[in-house]
Formats: structure tokens, C-alpha cells, sequence
């Protein structure tokens, strides 16, 4: 039985004989192995004894071979490192051609990585990346379950075009040249499927009220998608998303609920990803001194995310917010592309960015927006023109969770949906919701891979989730 | 501050004056309100004081009405429940037309109620289902997470289409009934989002080897899809799957691992989910009691879970299955539908129901299965005809868990490739884990509805998802 490195770096069984299984990063002078098998960042060294090691052996331990390697552990001569394995047997699992292996021991651009997605993992950044992703999703399953809240799976595929959150995608089995026609000549989506037109979700949340509706808290953690021709360093096509949804919950719950919830997956994923997360963090300021002096972040990664969790967030109105921004010299001497001129504009990423990164320095929670400028679900306030929206803004990542009290009044959201064109027959089973039992509720969404960026320092969201889906690239 | 039901319940705070807000499941008397918030399957009873509350509002107070209740908790004088709320004063939030809402106090049939997937969590039955469902999704991480797996979100939307594992949902933005053509009067998907064809995915595996090989233990938790034409209790074009995948992990190990994974998971489930379980169970032994005699379930739900929970499963190569099966008096009988009279007969779900159910009354662990009838990944044996294949069968559910050995050799893989008329360019990215630093690897799929249907007692898929997909339905 082979044992992990993870186990051996934890436990330092010095003296015992082990087997440990993994592959090569390095292997220097003919002498020493830099194994690695992904349970953790930390390679441990093995020692080869050269000299009764045949050539032909020693030839074939090349950078992302695998290995078998059986030996003791032994306290390590060398520094950096605590423990290292005096080899006794090597076995060959899987050879790698270094003349056509394309991930050396060197450092290679982002961008040649993410056409190598599937080999990219193996490298030190990305393996990093990908555990502490994978340790902040359970950090999110843990905190909802610990409070009380049910996951819910709410569908991919939908027929529910109504909430309109940007464009989306059409799932279908129709013939691609030649689809069914209607009498009238349109397609005839009666023929596809499902018997409708259906397409992926842009979001769980109306499903998720429903179910809110009934269990009281609950939450989703799934794909969602945008077919938005977005070739940024900040969108996906497709990406996963978190929405919890709570009855009896008004806006100032909601904006509790999400800088708790926020704080405790942060920390949790420090305590447990340190080394990994050292290492981004080491990565992180190398590539800060890169940058010209005042453009370097006043913050190391680690500092951020302690800042983050140590620190309230500031809540700021919309209209706090504006009169901040109008009153800027940063407005004044027209620096913004978009000037701020009146209440009722639309916040661009440069304004949110001044509010986070200049003004405040610190996460913002902005709070009651106006209603034109927000979806038609949420509750609308009682000066008849702002709605309980709240959005958080983080520095260098901008918004990572947009949430609101939703609109519980039946006729009020009714007459909503009406000013604003959908179909109301589409929504009979949300509106059901405001006839039969309903109640204040708030919820909001968090994109997964923004808080992923986040928690690793990195700066393009392709590189924080496995195969990233981008307009013209869906390879893997 | 108002507190949930379930909190109540569990600290009995006798004699404390407290807040609760729920829905109304009954209202007698005008006295007795059973009050649930979908913290539990618990109701807890709200006695009114009847004289001194306004006819108006007891009016009020109906099936489905969402209400705030103060009061305190006093014991209860009633049986089957420990405290009851002594009612000050209660608050119609949202009220609930008796003549109109579809949940009434008396038993829907299922049909009915999947009509109402929006509404239907609001009943004991689907309630617990879907509490349990959530319990079981966070058991399967944190067994995964507590033995050194990493979560990987493996894509959704794929160009790949070489598992070959079934039909397909195509993922398009192109006009559905003027599609862009090539010269040549093809459907030009160069020009769709991705540049390509895309579909949904049908399983994550080949992605998930492709973490597996530099993380060493990985798992997927995800939705796939099937575009099967199946109207089937057992299908759905819409579910969620578990599919772990571990390097230097062979087959033997391989079905150590499902079976305690499948333990655990149960277990855990059963421990946290207790009341809800004994409601299923009671549910389960009542619709038994509507079946004749002889086709009466042996044991209860819980004694199954147990049952599961405590035996090893068997471990029955295919070929010993084969001469069970033809050796059997049902096939002699000729009561199969697919008579077995020959080694290599794909064994079909009357066959695997009759080795489950009536030969080893135990869930079965098939192994080593014809070459021929299985996917061209799976580990040639040395034999030459059979593949390191196993499923594990369930007791009223059929196949569970389908996995494999991977085959690790690059020249058999291509060699099988070819054979089967795959396009080997499509699968470079999965032919490099062979080139370099390849590993015998090993990983199953679990239908995580199956397993729900399972821990439920239930006997349709589509009552344990909480918005099924099925051909021509995608209401929601």
C-alpha cells in the first residue's frame, strides 16, 4: 500500500519503510527527485543511490514521469524541507518524453497553460488553485448546512426565458439544417424535446423562492450560464454559481447573511489551504513587482483576505454612493469615461471600483437602488422608486454577490412584470408564491469563480475554474 | 428575532416567550394551529386563544397562510408532541385562499403533486425528500473531502462527443431556423458561440481523469444529461452524478471504495436524518400494505438502509453471473424476456433485478465484463476479452454505480479507439494522459437520484429531483 505525501510530510515517520506513488517535477545530479502526487503543494525529495540505480533507469526519471518509489524515511540534509525518503526500489509506472512533454520545469505564460488545461493542473500554481477552489466549495456546503439550509438542485435546462438576465443558450434535438416547421413557417419547438423551446439557466433563483417558500432556508450551488459575446478577463460563458434564498429575511438580514457567509469560507479556506495559499501569495507579490509602483496593490493576497474577514464591510445607499462619486475629483476632472451627473444612472465598474479600491478601501455593501435599473422581482421600496437590491463590491474583483429583497405583494408584482413586458402566464408558478402563503424573503447570488480569484490572487476568471467556456472555446 | 421550528423542538425552552413564523398545515377547532417552517417534518402546535382573537382573523388562518406567532412554550397536554406554543399574538403575513390553493390537508397523488413541483415540498412526504436529499449531497463531500479528494467542476457545455454514452442535447446560439451554412450547404458551427459544435455533457469522466492524473483523488458532483426518448420511472434527461476518479488506484481498490463510499453516505444520512427517514418509512410499509402479499418488500426502508449499511456487498465476476443466470430455473423456465443462453449476452435490468433481488438478496458488485459491451476506456484484462469493468446492482434500483480500471496503455487505448470508429484527434487531451506519466487509474459514476430514490423508499425519479427534466416536460 502506498501512503499519500501529504501524509508523510504530516506525519515524518522517521525511519519507516514506505511507498509512495507520483510523478516527477524535478530530478537534479542523478541524485535527487522532487516528487509529486497532488495531495499537496509540497514535493518531498527522494534520494537515489545512483551509483546500484542501472543508467537505463535513471534515464527514464524525467519531469512528469510517474513513479513508483519504495524507501525510508530519513530526516532531510538539505534545507526547506523537514523530511526526505532514501530510496531503495524505483519503478517506472509511465514514462514522459521530455522532448514532447509540454509542461517543463520552467515558467510558462497563463496563456499557454489554458490551451494545455488538461496538463496545466500538474504545475504548481494551478494545482494550488484548484485545491483551494475545491476547499472553498466544501467551506460553502458546510456553512449553509451548519445554519440550517437545504441544497437544492434547481434545473439546468429551462423553459422559464422570463427573468431575463441576459442572453442564453438553446438546448435542443431539432435537426440543425432542417427543423420542423409550424403551418405558419416558424420553427416548431412543439416537435424539440421537451416539447418547447428550452434553454440553459442564466439563474436558480425564482425555482429556488419555491423552495425557500417551503423549507425556510435554503441554497444552490450549480452551473449557470450567459451566451454574452464577453471575451473579458471577468466572464464565462459558463460558470457556477451560488443562491441561497430565505423566508422571513428583509434586506438588512440579507446583507448579514452574505458578509457573515462571505467571512466564514474565507477563513475557513486560509486555515485550511495555508500552504497553498502561501504560495499564491508569494506568486502574487512577485507579479506585483512587475508593476509600476503606484499600480501595485497596497496589500499582499494574505493580507487582503485577513483584511476581508477581520473588517466590516461599509454599507453605502445608491444615492450615497452617487453623491460620493458626483462630489469625486475624480468626476470632476472628468477621469471617469462615464461622468455622474444625476441619481438614477447605472453604476459602471469604474465608478464601483473608485468606491471600493479609492473612497472606502475596503468591501462595500450598496444598498437600494433604483428600481429602473433592477430586476422586476425585487421589493420595491416605499418611496416608490428605489428597490431592497444590495450588491457587494470587493476590490479588484468588483461585484462577487448582487442580492435584493424579493417582491412579496402579489398585485405589486403583477403590475411589475406588466410595466416591464414578460409574460406574465410564464410566471404563473412564481406568482403562485404571492397568492398562497407568502412572506418577506431575500436572497442573493454568488459567482463561485469571482470568489475563487478572490481567495488566489489571480486576475483572469479562465484560470481559477478546470475548462473554462469562452466565446470560440469549448476544447475539452 | 423569530427561531425555527426545529430549534424550538430541540431546546425545549419551557417557559421562555419566543417568536415563530411558518405556515399553516391545519387549523382545528379554531384552536389548534399545526404550524411547520421547513426546518423540520415536525409541526409544532400553536393553541389560540380563541375567545379573545377576532373572528376576522381566525378566518384567516388557513391551509397555507403564512403567520407569525408570539407566545410561550409551555408543555404539551397533547400526546405525540413534547411542547406547544401558547399564542399571544398572532400575524397573518401572507394569506392562503382555501378555495384556491392546490395543497389541501388530505393525500394528493404523485401525479398531482409533480404538476405542482413549485408547491409540492410544501407536503410532509416531499419535504423530508428533499431534506434528506440535501443531507445526502453534503455527506457525499464530506466523505470525499475527509479522505483526500478534490472537488473539480468538470465543463458542461462540451465539444467532445466521443464517450459515445448517449444521446445528446446540442448547446447552440445560431438562428433556429435560418442556421448559418457552409459552401458545401452544411450547418456552418464555425460560426456558433464556441466555434463548434457543442453539447451537454453526458459525464464528466474523461475530464475528471485528466485531475485525477495530477491531484491524485478527485471527485465530480455535477448535472448531466441524457436526450433519451425513455419515459421510464428509473430516467431522466436532466441528473445529478458523482464521479470520483483516483490515480494509482486498481479495480479491486475501485470497489473498496464505492462500497464504503455508498456505506458512509447512507450511514451518515440515516444518523442526521432521522425523522424524516421513519416518516419515509412509514410511507413506504403503508403503500406496501396496498400491494398483494407476494410482491411485498421483505423489509422496511430503514431495514434496507441498515441492511445496506452492515453486509458486504457481494463481489460476482460476470462470467459466475452468467452461469447463475443460465443455470437459474427462471431462465429454464423461459420467465425472462432475454433468454441467457450464452457468455457475452449484455445482461439486462430483469436479469440484474433477479441476482439482486432473488439469487443474493444483497447488493452485487459485477465485475470483469465482456469487452464487447462496454466503453472503450475500460482496462483490457489479460485475457483479451473481458475489460476491468464492475457495476453495483440495488435492490429495487438497479444499476447504482457503474465504474472501471482505465485503460493506462496509450498503444491498447488508440488500438481500441480505431476499433470502435472514434475520432482519435477529438481525444488528443485524454491520449496525453497515456504519453505522459501515465497510471493505472481507476473511478466510478453514481446517479445521485438513484441513490436518493434509494435512501427515500421512493419508486419514481421523478419525485426526488426538485424539477424533473423527462421528454416533453420542462415546466418550471
Amino acid at each position: 500500500m502506498h501512503i499519500s505525501i501529504n501524509q508523510v510530510i504530516k506525519d515524518s515517520p522517521i525511519g519507516q519503510k514506505i511507498t509512495l506513488k507520483g510523478w516527477v517535477r524535478t530530478f537534479r545530479s542523478n541524485r535527487f527527485i522532487a516528487l509529486n502526487d497532488g495531495s499537496t503543494i509540497e514535493n518531498v525529495q527522494v534520494v537515489v543511490d545512483f551509483e546500484n540505480t542501472p543508467e537505463e533507469l535513471l534515464k527514464r526519471i524525467t519531469t512528469g514521469a510517474a513513479i513508483e518509489v519504495k524507501g525510508s524515511v530519513v530526516e532531510s540534509q538539505g534545507k526547506g524541507q523537514s523530511i526526505e525518503i532514501q530510496a531503495t526500489e524505483i519503478h517506472i509506472l509511465g514514462d514522459s518524453n521530455p522532448e514532447e512533454y509540454p509542461i517543463q520545469p520552467k515558467k510558462h505564460s497563463f496563456e499557454f497553460l489554458r490551451e494545455n488545461a488538461h496538463l496545466r493542473v500538474r504545475t504548481n500554481v494551478f494545482g494550488a488553485i484548484m485545491r483551494v477552489r475545491s476547499v472553498l466549495a466544501f467551506a460553502i456546503h458546510d456553512y449553509f448546512q451548519q445554519n440550517g439550509f437545504f441544497y437544492v438542485n434547481t434545473p439546468i435546462i429551462t423553459g422559464s426565458d422570463a427573468e431575463g438576465a441576459g442572453e442564453m443558450f438553446r438546448v435542443t434535438t431539432l435537426d440543425a439544417k432542417n427543423p420542423p416547421l409550424t403551418e405558419e413557417g416558424k420553427v416548431d419547438f412543439k416537435k424539440d424535446f421537451f416539447g418547447r423551446e428550452t434553454n440553459l439557466t442564466v439563474s436558480g433563483q425564482l425555482e429556488g423562492e419555491t423552495f425557500a417558500m417551503a423549507l425556510g432556508k435554503i441554497y444552490t450551488f450549480g452551473p449557470t450560464f450567459r451566451a454574452e459575446n464577453s471575451n473579458t478577463s471577468r466572464h464565462l460563458a459558463e460558470f457556477w454559481m451560488i443562491e441561497p434564498e430565505v423566508a422571513f429575511l428583509d434586506l438588512d438580514g440579507n446583507m448579514d447573511l452574505a458578509e457573515d457567509f462571505i467571512k466564514y469560507v474565507l477563513k475557513y479556506t486560509l486555515e485550511r489551504c495555508r500552504e497553498d495559499i502561501e504560495f499564491l501569495n508569494k506568486r502574487f507579490l512577485e507579479e506585483e513587482k512587475t508593476k509600476p509602483q503606484n499600480e501595485r496593490s497596497s496589500m499582499s493576497l494574505i493580507e487582503k483576505l485577513e483584511f476581508v474577514i477581520n473588517n466590516d464591510f461599509k454599507r453605502v445607499s445608491y444615492t450615497e454612493a452617487i453623491d460620493i462619486l458626483k462630489n469625486s475629483n475624480h468626476n470632476k476632472k472628468k477621469k471617469f469615461q462615464y461622468i455622474i451627473d444625476e441619481w438614477g444612472a447605472d453604476l459602471q465598474s469604474e465608478h464601483e471600483r473608485y468606491l471600493v479600491e479609492k473612497h472606502f478601501q475596503s468591501p462595500v455593501i450598496l444598498f437600494d437602488y433604483p428600481a429602473k435599473i433592477k430586476a422586476f422581482y425585487m421589493r420595491l421600496n416605499e418611496d416608490g422608486k428605489t428597490v431592497r437590491a444590495m450588491d457587494i463590491l470587493f476590490p479588484g474583483i468588483g461585484e462577487i454577490v448582487g442580492g435584493s429583497q424579493r417582491e412579496e405583494r402579489y398585485d405589486v408584482l403583477v403590475e411589475k412584470i406588466k410595466t416591464m413586458g414578460i409574460d406574465e402566464k410564464e410566471l404563473w408558478w412564481y406568482l403562485d408564491l404571492r397568492k398562497f402563503g407568502t412572506a418577506v424573503h431575500s436572497g442573493f447570488g454568488l459567482g463561485f469563480e469571482r470568489l475563487v480569484l478572490f481567495a488566489t490572487g489571480m486576475t483572469n476568471i479562465r484560470d481559477v475554474i478546470p475548462f473554462p467556456r469562452t466565446p470560440q472555446n469549448a476544447e475539452f
